[in-house]
């Protein structure tokens, strides 16, 4: 369910409403009137809260969830858990983009009118710098600091002690304690999701929130995309380099290291104390467990386990990748002949 | 011809006075009295325009010019076309910069004295959000937002409906409706061209523009540089990822979908439905045929065909380049021995 | 030692104090009052200043440090040379960042409260555009212009004719004449700089500057990061494309071309005159010497000589690489077999 300090719900909807709305078809014993009142996530999803299910892989997390209703595809209809209403759709994330825009017509992009919004929330000994904007509700701890001409966007949360660099912007996010943001830092800005349409790429909603834990530091022009349906999560002590992109509903953990120009793709799940080196890119949906270590310019496109050390693009172990390296080197002074 | 609302152009000129700021000798029977009033692109230009020419790629353009003069090599002079008068250089990239900072010595580059100008033209529901900027004679279109400490350039044009972020900046920019810039954006500034000299590197004047379609979107802390004479162009639909780089006279397609971290360099031709993955980086001049799939960390140096898919760094079809990991991964292993 | 226009010191204190703080433990013969008044870099320092020194590559420049005193590990402390007291510490990095921190306790990070600091020094027909920042004691050289929005950090110095575009950041930096920073750019924050201890990754005061010679030209949203002791240094005439990335303590030469996306570590030095082109990396302490040409998305894991042309990551001679190109291309075709 969306954060309503940073989201306008409207509704409720009856499921009927929802097919006619997204061109679904309720499976035979869907409650045509079921009041549906807001989207959800398979796993956290209450009676009252829509989700969506595209692949095989994600039924267990379907027949345990509590969710109301679910959007999927024909095949996949026949193993929807008892009290889970069905809409069939061609292309399940698509009909859902659709849902969410239903229930959250309008996002409100601008900031507000007066630089320091009056109902925000500013603590003790802050010092805003001039041309530091912030919004409606927002709320900044004792100690921090706001640099020169950042924008700290309505209802977000920033933490005591913090310190927000120059020419930063904060939305749709709430910020721990003791965090460095330097300047240029992105935080909480749409993710890269789109679905394609006979008319052109649709846009899915981004209804989630940035949530960066204590002593975190993040690095100049640094991008970190606010999660989809969901929540971008950037664990305790964690240092982020400059340049870095930090996808939708990312989950990293505490105490990494991750060098400049790493790009993490969405919804990649990061454990503690892990070790990116600069330039390394990252399919969506990987995990890399505990203390792993993954060579500068990798290309990561596979899991990595816990405490595994692997290079290359696509990534290996280590020595593999050396290995490799070595043989290629040999295979040409082969080649040159006798 | 650079756009006026952007470039403040002296002049003319004539052949005689080119030849000697610029140290190039006009061809037998060039007349020296010729009046040349800007300078121009070898497709488009018109009589009163002068181009250069380089090498023998661009002598087919060049015979279809109308253009008045041109500045090429002492080889390639005798391939003039009639009508065009030519002087020779022993760099016509390096001469031409001097006749483009001859036509335009001073770009301005300051941005206006007070926050909004009091000739630009803001449309009906316009939201400028605290400390937005915009400059003399630009254009904001209906229901259009401009978000807090964003900056629009004096000239440039946006769109109805069109989102701009916070601490966003354009300038030198035609942008349509519906488009979303998220915070960070740099939109317009100087494209990346030197030419060597004895002296150092001596910069090319950028006098193009970037010209945005509707509905694309562009994210957080990308750039996108003007063109250096003519357009960077950004197709219809279009979606670009966080922190992309977008070099001078880039033309993209339509409904393309460019992830994060990719770099595009000068003069790339981007057809429609392309996909380029993360961290992908493509040489100069390159072109990419509709619907072609440029895997992650790719890098070209060679044209994409129309619905290629291709993958690696330097890229190939994409089921080499599996062929070929499988095969290092073998030679590994017969190199271990019996 | 820290430039005082940037950073205020406290101190001296006794080798014993900083033993004690830093849990170190003087060598033999070292004189616990001895009095140390300020950090420095070993070739620099001076009598009443302390250094570190972590590995036996450091030992030749420590015999000729003028450094009073020095934190070292149990192994390295018998070739102190005369002169140098010694500190002795399981981890001499982390011993020197506490030892860095109790000098340097309080980084001045938030701007001056008015817009334009009544003390600084704004020269003849410099042009600061609507919300503008200039720091306390900041010098702007004449005809220089600032950016909208941009700011200009407390002492910073930028020279004459010098232009800073809209949305930039200049912290602890002194920035030579006729420079070109284009929006976005990031000079000066904190270099990426941690060592690890029990209780997670602790931060290592970074303490230095940012140098800029004339004639540079810097990309749009590219960041330079102020040294940790000592400073980063970008030589006169040098062109650096958009989002690079450029670590603590990097030296740069003159004349170089720096493509975007390229990532230079920490303490990289790289000659007059080099090419780097697009989405390099480089491991930190790589030395590339002048002239030398480094292809696109390559991987510096070694110095690169004098004039020498490399491709591919981990990078090779760039004949090598075609080579290898060519031989794993064939691997597959043999492959296939009959």
């Amino acid at each position: 369910m969306p954060d309503p300090r940073f989201y306008r719900r409207e509704g409720p909807r009856t499921l009927a409403d929802l097919a006619a709305m997204t061109g679904t078809r309720p499976a035979p014993g869907a409650d045509a009137g079921l009041l549906i009142s807001d989207i959800g996530q398979i796993e956290t999803a209450g009676a009252g809260e829509i989700v969506y299910v595209t692949g095989k892989d994600f039924v267990p997390a379907w027949r345990d969830s509590k969710c109301g209703a679910c959007i999927t595809t024909e095949a996949l209809a026949k193993d929807a858990p008892n009290g889970s209403a069905v809409l069939i759709a061609a292309d399940p994330r698509a009909a859902f983009a659709s849902v969410a825009s239903a229930f959250y017509p309008t996002v409100e992009l601008a900031a507000a009118s007066a630089p320091i919004a009056p109902d925000a929330t500013i603590g003790k000994n802050v010092r805003l710098a001039p041309g530091a904007v912030v919004g409606a509700k927002a709320s900044i701890g004792e100690n921090a600091s706001i640099g020169a001409n950042s924008v700290i966007g309505p209802g977000v949360v920033i933490g005591a002690d913090t310190f927000v660099g120059a020419n930063v912007t904060v939305f749709y996010a709430l910020v721990g304690a003791k965090v460095i943001l330097h300047p240029g830092v992105r935080i909480g800005q749409d993710g890269f999701g789109f679905v394609p349409t006979p008319k052109g790429l649709k846009k899915v909603p981004q209804l989630g929130r940035v949530i960066i834990h204590d002593d975190v530091e993040i690095g100049a022009n640094t991008a970190v995309d606010r999660g989809a349906v969901g929540d971008t999560v950037i664990g305790a002590g964690t240092k982020i380099d400059n340049l870095v992109q930090i996808g939708h509903n990312v989950v990293i953990g505490r105490n990494c290291i991750i060098v400049a120009h790493v790009g993490i793709s969405g919804s990649c799940t990061i454990g503690d104390g892990v070790v990116l080196g600069g330039q390394v890119g990252m399919a969506d949906h990987i995990k890399v467990g505990d203390g792993a270590q993954v060579g500068a310019q990798s290309g990561l496109i596979r899991d990595v386990g816990r405490g595994e050390v692997v290079l290359g693009s696509p990534a290996r172990p280590i020595r593999q990748f050396w290995r490799e390296i070595t043989a290629l080197s040999r295979l040409t002074k082969r080649n040159k002949g006798p």
